[in-house]
């Protein structure tokens, strides 16, 4: 758990996010008011223009109101049966587009690939920090989805640990390859491709397909073909096939499913772990369709009202 | 993950439980209307009245678009790389009294007693079923938190597994017994209640904290003080103990975060462990006041914008 109280915008504001997001009106993100953000740690200039002025296609800023902060050593410490350690990392915003209204769904598909050449290089920027050990890549689209602003955005979170989802999904291809020496997800790739039902759409470099055990309706994964552990270590080939699979996947998802709103997560090789031959980076895709409550609180598990072969089928019918 | 298609009300209803919560004019569980739910599996009539008619207190009914179906044997099966068992189990909803309106905030503590002794005989009645591993007992509150239905109702889940979280809790506590011979709960109510920092209200029979490490702002664990491992096992007066707690602390919440939308989860031994010694069933109360989004998707991690010492003294300065 994270505890940032300095994410609430007066002590006493306890009820947060309730379904506020930030439009046009106010948006810190678009062009000329660079001032409302915290200075630029990227920007995207192909026609020039002074840092911190309008002019961009792309920027990436410090979160104004971090998750963690980046300051500082990492520390230890007990509290009676408790373990804390403080908040170290680094959390920052990544402005896709100067155009307040675009979308995955109406950016072009170099719009798209720029973004993702964005994360790259500030993933292999921020490994330089010893004291990091993962860095999460994420987008949430739409209020619903958990966005506060409504301009085309996303999100670094630089983490001193693995996070249990990451460790578990590594442990779990750890095995399969243990005993197979094999790629669990080369695997996936292989056994789906061939039985078809659950594939949305393919291109040269990536399958989207709808996992077997999906927890949510409509859940996707984009998996590059070809295998390797580490997004930031992709070919140009595989950036260009994986911006052309979003825009493909969100447009089937806005048309099958009125526009919804969605998260995009990359899941990438820790750089703590030596997974090299046996995690295989890749992206889900998961619109906000269903409302997480006490039986997924209490249990881990999801009740998903839609069989990913009916999900498939569906996005399927929905292509170009 | 649970594939429950049965639960979408047509083949292509995929947009699901938006905002939408079934208010009094069509409600299935208001008196009066008892041939909208399947027959009753359990009632409370004080003054008597027949099954299936009103003049009840409280009754427990099927779901009628349950996530897991009581019929048929368990089935295991292979499809390549993935396994699968068919979704046995049982799906009821408590409906907690007649009145529309009540919530746990409104009723009186004899009636939330009422409540917790419905629980108690469904579970005692269910776990004859060996089928059975893990019965999840919840409230939904509000359509945030996932209710679909205004009118006061909880619901129970009976798994033929012990899910995920429920498996780590119980093995924290058996790590924690192995190295020190104590169960891990009653060492946390000793110190919180010595500290007093993350203490919301105590009574003779219940302790309600802030948890050391809250995944929500607000969330409010509700122990037992004195050990057991099985909430269907405690006695009267940690019933009526717990009813107390319970409406105290949901007031407390009322006021204190303007009535919010929440899940009241029961933690409890599952029926195939033997955890008697290290165990200690429990209640979690989680106010709805953040969205899980791609961070926490991605990592199992929350992020947190309210330290449990604040949440405490914000719900202890409530207090009646």
């Amino acid at each position: 758990m994270i505890i940032a109280t300095g994410r609430r915008k007066r002590p006493n504001d306890f009820q947060l996010e309730r379904s506020k997001i930030i439009g046009r009106e106010n948006c810190p993100f678009c062009p000329g008011r660079e001032d409302l953000t915290p200075p630029e740690i990227l920007a995207f200039r192909q026609n020039g223009g002074a840092a911190n002025g309008p002019g961009w296609e792309l920027r990436v800023v410090p979160n104004k109101f971090p998750a963690l902060q980046v300051e500082g050593t990492l520390d230890r410490e007990g509290e009676g049966l408790f373990d804390r350690m403080n908040g170290i990392g680094a959390h920052e915003v990544v402005i896709e587009t100067p155009d307040h209204q675009k979308t995955f769904g109406t950016m072009t598909e170099v719009e798209i690939e720029r973004v993702l050449w964005a994360y790259r290089e500030r993933v292999r920027d921020l490994k330089n920090d010893r004291r990091f050990r993962y860095i999460l890549i994420f987008k949430n689209h739409g209020a619903p989805a958990g966005a506060t602003l409504e301009h085309p955005h996303s999100q670094l979170i630089a983490l001193p640990i693995v996070p249990d989802f990451v460790r578990e999904e590594v442990d779990g291809a750890r095995r399969h390859y243990q005993a197979k020496e094999r790629c669990v997800f080369c695997d996936i790739i292989r056994q789906e491709v061939a039985a078809g039902r659950r594939v949305i759409h393919e291109n040269a470099e990536v399958v989207a397909l709808s996992p077997y055990a999906p927890r949510f309706p409509f859940e996707t994964w984009l998996l590059p073909r070809s295998h390797g552990a580490r997004f930031e270590e992709a070919s140009r080939q595989q950036y260009e096939g994986l911006a052309r699979m979003i825009k493909g996947v969100v447009t089937r998802m806005d048309r099958a499913l009125e526009s919804p709103s969605y998260n995009l997560i990359i899941h990438s090789e820790p750089f703590s772990e030596q997974a090299t031959e046996f995690y295989h980076w890749h992206v889900e895709l998961i619109p906000k369709l269903t409302r997480t409550a006490g039986f997924e609180w209490g249990t881990g598990l999801h009740i998903n009202p839609t069989s990913p072969e009916e999900a498939a089928q569906a996005l399927r019918s929905f292509g170009g």
